[in-house]
């Protein structure tokens, strides 16, 4: 479907612009469906997620936050599954035509397409509130790809970078108080850990994304693996940024229950520690073992007692 | 992302009724990503669209018109292309919940997956003004599949079905008069013509699907093809039903510049009249030849001098 108006702002903000070619796309935006061929010895990865003004992105906010945290955790799913990047589509609806904020959000997109070698096969506008949807396509080799159920008993639990940042900058905002840049950055540009999910395929037992906060995340982890879970808080690794904004009693909360921070949880057996810390050295990114799959569903948050398990994350709906 | 009541609104309407699984489908709802392995020989077809209430479908309208209208408007964009169905995801947004509205809608999205023979791979819920996007996977034979762009000067311009009967039905409710059930379902439970669209595929040269109105869409197809096109208004398929509904004025802006039919508009060579009619005989669906494609680019709309061609079709944006 496609309107004269609906074209404009296509041509205008993004064909010609965005990449939109790449190995295995035989036919990008502008037909009734884009054609891929995918590759020999491949598994296709598909995720689709809906972004919401006021829900998962401020009302208020610039089109270069819209599409930086849109992007990001679409192209985390692609993480935490181990996939490499493939294609991605757009649809977008908007209620009127702000040339600055499409400006803003259409060069965020145009620019993170081309830093994460992603084309954009096709997409949609429509006129309606404010939100968007991006189905991003992923490749692993044949068969594999990091699923949520593959966590056994013994295996550690590992957490990258550092998290409750993205949820520490949101409280402060919320609460109209300065917020130090370097949070800021974790919540409005969420970086997709596309490097780490491929380097642990062959390592990882299981992994999820950190989306609705960890402790909930855990949960859905341990839930698709029929097993349970043992965290340690005092292993969280909670960056000097966040200890330093926020204050002690709301650090856990932030840590454990907020999303957004986009890290990889992952599992894998205890024999494997060493290769996860090469991994880490190499990219130059923290992964911390904080605990330990468990024979008894269920989450054991060991030094978070006052912690409320029964809302553990991040309500999106 | 799934939160708690997200989670519980995908179990209580989707999961466990809805088909999940399909061939290629190596692993479907509830993880990261949805894992599929695409057969040797084809490649893939992916599109998306978002449908948005008060825009796409009425207001008011109840969940099995929006799940009709989407599913069947997605779906289209595979017909149009000559692709099998493969798979969809959808990323439902939702004001508030209302058990009728989903047991409706839901009903008609599993119901629709069977008949169509597609798995539900993915989706979304997310809280906001009530929208959906589905995103739809196909196959065509590698490298094939039936493009915009492929026209030819001399090729039939042909339409299948009979056309403006949705917008009749439109019109209709919109000034709140009766709507003759026969073009009412047209509106409402519009059907992909992926039957047509495969056996096209060794046939015609060029196809859209009429998604936007008759003559917007052949626009769209000549541009693709650096093209122009002559059409015979005489010629178009009319339903009586639309005979009898509409005024002898409103006939012709229906028929040309009413959207939602979802009828295939292809070009052929000429040598290939008999096939089509071998493959409308089949299949026990008309196919009316409308026209020629130039090698003027621009529409030529024999016998419909009062039709503004500056607004051909439907605006969605």
């Amino acid at each position: 479907m496609m309107s004269g108006r609906e074209f404009d702002i296509i041509e205008q903000y993004f064909a010609g612009r965005v990449r939109s070619t790449g190995p295995g796309v035989l036919l990008g935006p502008g037909d009734d469906c884009a054609l891929f061929d995918v590759p020999a010895g491949q598994s296709l990865c598909v995720s689709t997620d809906t972004f919401v003004a006021g829900i998962h992105f401020q009302d208020q906010a610039p089109g270069h936050v819209a599409a930086s945290r849109a992007m990001g955790a679409s192209l985390s799913d692609l993480a935490a599954m181990g996939a490499s990047t493939f294609g991605f589509f757009l649809a977008l609806t908007l209620p009127q035509e702000s040339d600055t904020w499409l400006e803003s959000f259409s060069s965020t997109i145009v620019s993170l397409a081309d830093h994460y070698g992603v084309p954009l096969a096709g997409g949609n506008l429509s006129r309606g509130s404010l939100s968007m949807t991006l189905t991003v396509l992923g490749l692993v080799p044949a068969g594999r790809g990091l699923r949520r159920s593959g966590a056994r008993v013994g295996d550690n639990i590992y957490i990258s970078g550092s998290v409750g940042d993205a949820a520490g900058a949101l409280s402060l905002m919320n609460r109209s108080l300065a917020v130090p840049d370097r949070l800021r950055v974790r919540y409005e540009t969420p970086v997709p850990r596309l490097a780490l999910g491929e380097a642990l395929l062959p390592i990882a037992s299981a992994a999820i994304d950190v989306s609705d906060g960890l402790a909930a995340d855990v949960s859905h982890l341990c839930t698709a693996s029929k097993k349970g879970a043992r965290i340690d808080s005092a292993r969280l690794p909670i960056s000097d940024d966040l200890r330093e904004a926020i204050s002690a009693d709301e650090l856990l909360r932030c840590a454990l229950a907020g999303g957004d921070d986009y890290e990889l949880c992952f599992t894998a057996a205890p024999d494997q520690d060493a290769a996860i810390r090469a991994v880490s050295a190499r990219l130059g990114l923290p992964i911390t073992a904080i605990g330990t799959i468990l024979v008894q569903p269920g989450l054991v948050l060991e030094g978070a007692d006052a912690f409320d398990l029964d809302r553990p994350g991040y309500e999106h709906f």
